[in-house]
């Protein structure tokens, strides 16, 4: 229940970080887009573990196949299902996590729910899951790039204390973004993230962070009153992401200090089209896409799982002291790029789909 | 398309602010569950325009009405269809708007999204399509309520730059709350609002605000992986509510600035359950209640329509200046909060049907 | 939960038949549609009780009031709600029934289902839940009529023991159908008709009968594989109607029986598309419209509601005998008609909106 | 779109005839459930081709590998992805398909919708998709036997002009359905049933047929009222099946010939329940289960594909002959019994758990 995402382009996840295989299967892909493997792959390997000294060594090639729903190179139009083998399990790493649930990650809920968790813990919670969503947002973003020449790009914008000042989303590229291992377009800041992020890896600690995205090019009209506002989905999508606290759009929490006159995005013709002098709404106005930049923050926690020891309580409620063991990431936020823009992806795809059948609807 | 939410406790709801009735249809209430409108009427009339001087004077009395669903006072397990009149229609004092679209309001994102729009500007992006929800909302924390023994209070701590601590949410009241016309529960950030809040009206504009919400009672399993985790649905049902900006959980971006070994919850026994010590969570662990409450926080910024002249530019992209008429809020953060209350309720009535069934399922 | 019908053009239905009121909310109507109360009156008349000497004399007015989603004549794209208020209620009819289940009916299945059930029975089982269905699809209908010019015209072509010749299924009317009281087209077959469910009537009993219904002007490329195939979707509209027990597409049962070499439709050119010969297909192929006449068959069975004397057992499951009471027609079918073109209509618009979806996304 | 199936127990299915794999994706599996390969490879050795003399020789070893959701031989409630790949592709048997269209088939309707079509013609309507709702429905109906003790039998009751008498739907199973290889209980009519596939398969022609299920244990209750009726579901499901034309519940289409008095099945006490003399209604009465055996019937049109010339048109309109190449059975129904069992199957275990849900929302 609940693995799947969309309406019309509805994207069904699967797998657990330690079982044979990863992956999705995309049902409502339009007909004849060019694809390939070599289409997602790049996604993947912007997202994969081991690519860089700050995150983790667990080395995955993350390989994308193609299963069904593609021949001679278009889409046909049928589910399109995309495997990713898991090689590198060391379900050993998680012995002593039997007994002990890991503090604010998922061990006691999923047992708590299921009554049963996989051996490596949190199955579904693993950041291996969202190996799925970015394989399906790589099909979704070249279809919005070549049906209306969408683009998307996130960054990395905090990382613990180090804040970035904001670039301009205007013109960011992913070229920009990966130019520092930590994804952050601000040099000084990029730096600032990378010390810290060495420093918790250190103290076998981990680091928080907050990425930003913004998605350009999006037509007016796009996203649907009333429990599917733009804004809404999207704060489901990017809250759906592991380690995920919160979501803003556009002038977010430091809006709810403004007053309106402040506010207000005045109106003013753009050749042809009525666009906004300023875009505090983050590009949505009752849900709907106003043609602006669509514009969001997403903070992450810091990683639950550390190597220093912990003093909590085992599943019997009695105090225990865990030091997790295994590879970890001490900073999620660097390879939660790639994830943000294909959860950003899979939105957009489908709010624009349901609108064309609008627009075509009204004849 | 989407005025609906939910999987077994699902809510459609109907209605422009300007047209004959707003309403809801709930379908899949449990049967057997006492109902009656003086359940629902309470939470409409702390929504209600016109309760204190600091709202908007529109004179509404929104009576609910069920019109199927309920018999002898018992529900049926069939749809409970509610519907409350629009008895204060003013179309006439949207006159200028007809040409000149309110900047950050729904008019020229409805107009572009359907090629037509209500006489009120963006019909269901407007205040009133809340009322459907409330009543909904009224229903399932009934359920919620004697079922599980839950209880849901939200309150406002933050109104412009004013802003409150943080009560205790085990304890916190909606007796509490309602005690100050700002429903903020404390007193000196109460009468700071307030103030600002007069001040903002007599200025002719508006301010922003943030409500938060706490969930008590919630017991351990609910919420759903991947897309429906509970953090999720509780984001976009919050997201999905007018001029809200963010949503944060727990600790919230103040968490992403933190270390995991300052941020983990530890685990300890509580009188034969696993609870955790501290609730930088929130309550929930990898998208799935753990038994804490559950603690959230919503930004509103402050609302489009404001009475003071505004540049902007018409439908045609010509320069114009925009002087409000009608009743609107100064600030909406007060009748916000059982709003707030209500899509709590809608989220967790339904997670917890789905767990049910799979807690049942199991055997 | 499943009171909603649908993906883009969603319906829901609401409503007992001893409520307060029944009706539909559509979500996803087609913004910039003309629509007013005497566009969806025609079917709801052609559908109520007390029509004639052969149905059931309840008098229902059933008039229709449009709650929202229309302004000015014109759809917004918003929820259209629609409400029918039940007048006549006579709950006392159903004294007996409170302890004795009626045999056939669903007096028990809901009882068992929900644990209560409405003093009338089965309260959604009953025939007046049909009336959302019948003025949903009047919209529907109106829609498909104007964007597509699509025609859909439903017929009795059995009641008891009589059945009807087929008649050319590309030019029957409704002013054909509704020339005999029966709705049979077949002059001869429709006396008999009428003489047996005269003679049911006289003796208390009931009979069953079979309707058919075209849908003309269904563009090839309707209908979603796999589960959403359009022979599916109709199988599931037809058998969710009260009293049916089977629905036949094409050649049917019939087909069942003969060899492929005789049942295989040629193609040929039919002026500028490619057409078939014959029809045995019923007008859909591999799930898909194929641009011919959609053809099908609908079986009801004799309302379970009879005047004679029943041996049956009452709730304990001691020996009773029952004697219904109310008012019942002793044949369903000529009422059925516009219930079947209502559904008909529901299955195509939401067929042709996720279509035009698809066209438009290919680009 | 629509290659999903259920609410809470939700199948997606995926795969072409001629891809990499088919497959499926159970999400809402219950926790717990001991599965293994073993537990689903026996449906889909009786659904695959070349069986017996009366099959296509097309050779498949159709093994499912188990990709997620299964751990220690446990469920997990997480997805269940099951692969089986494609071995033995000979597109080659395809090539002068590509400018005819098969009458009957969907070469020509897929192509109308997508503007591509795989290289076998009707990708998704191949009977390869069906693999993926074999193993799903494997999965379901162990939950339902080991839950409830549930017991799905379907069986050949007719085959071109052979039929069979009704066998006691109490007491027939699997073994006495395979004992013949036409899946025909009935002895005498599987002799002329199987003598009538050889004589379509020597005349280059085929045979349709019909397919009879029972489905023994569901208890009183399930069944979701209004368009999730039992009855709808399953009709969905029956005619979402390739090649099939016609569902019938129960008394089916001669029910309609019926008087009520006749038609209506008393009830009796059956030691402890209320159960019904006779069971004309097929164990359903008004959308919901009542105790009483689950019995339908479905049509089978004869397979499109033949290898006898057919005088038929190309895709421009312009007559042709088509002689079929490549390996099709002369008559489906043998390979359906399991497929229709498995989509009984996926229906019940979903009515089954909403039905949970609900009963323990009722508390």
């Amino acid at each position: 229940m609940s693995s799947s995402f969309g309406t019309l382009f509805r994207v069904t996840t699967f797998g657990e970080s330690h079982g044979r295989a990863v992956g999705c299967v995309i049902d409502g892909c339009p007909p004849r887009l060019a694809l390939s493997e070599a289409d997602i792959q790049p996604q993947l390997d912007r997202r994969r573990p081991g690519q860089s000294g700050i995150s983790t060594p667990r080395d995955e090639k993350d390989r994308v196949v193609i299963l069904s729903g593609v021949e001679s190179g278009l889409t046909l139009g049928t589910p399109v299902a995309l495997s990713i083998a898991n090689r590198d399990q060391r379900p050993g790493d998680y012995g002593e996590m039997a007994s002990i649930p890991r503090p604010s990650h998922a061990d006691f809920t999923y047992q708590a729910k299921y009554g049963v968790r996989a051996s490596s813990g949190g199955g579904r919670s693993s950041a291996r899951e969202t190996i799925g969503r970015v394989a399906a947002g790589a099909v979704a973003e070249k279809w919005l790039r070549e049906r209306f020449g969408l683009e998307i790009v996130a960054w990395v914008s905090g990382a613990g204390e180090a804040a970035a000042p904001e670039p301009d989303a205007d013109r960011i590229t992913r070229a920009v973004v990966d130019a520092h291992i930590t994804r952050c377009p601000d040099p000084a800041a990029a730096s600032a993230m990378e010390a810290a992020i060495h420093a918790a890896r250190e103290a076998k600690d981990s680091i928080g962070g907050v990425v930003s995205c913004v998605c350009r090019g999006v037509p007016a009209g796009w996203g649907e009153p009333v429990f599917g506002k733009l804004e809404a989905r999207l704060a489901q999508a990017m809250l759906s992401l592991p380690a995920t606290k919160g979501f803003e759009i556009g002038s977010g929490f430091a809006g709810s200090r403004m007053r309106g006159s402040a506010h207000n995005d005045p109106f003013v013709g753009k050749g042809g089209r009525l666009g906004t002098a300023t875009n505090r709404s983050g590009g949505i106005q009752g849900g709907i896409s106003n043609g602006e930049p669509i514009v969001f923050r997403i903070a992450f926690k810091p990683p639950a799982t550390i190597g220093q020891p912990q003093r909590t309580a085992d599943f019997d409620g009695n105090p225990a002291v865990l030091e997790a063991k295994g590879r970890h990431d001490p900073c999620v936020v660097p390879r939660a790029v790639p994830i943000v823009e294909a959860m950003a992806a899979l939105v957009l795809a489908d709010a624009a789909m349901v609108q064309l059948a609008r627009a075509a609807a009204a004849g």
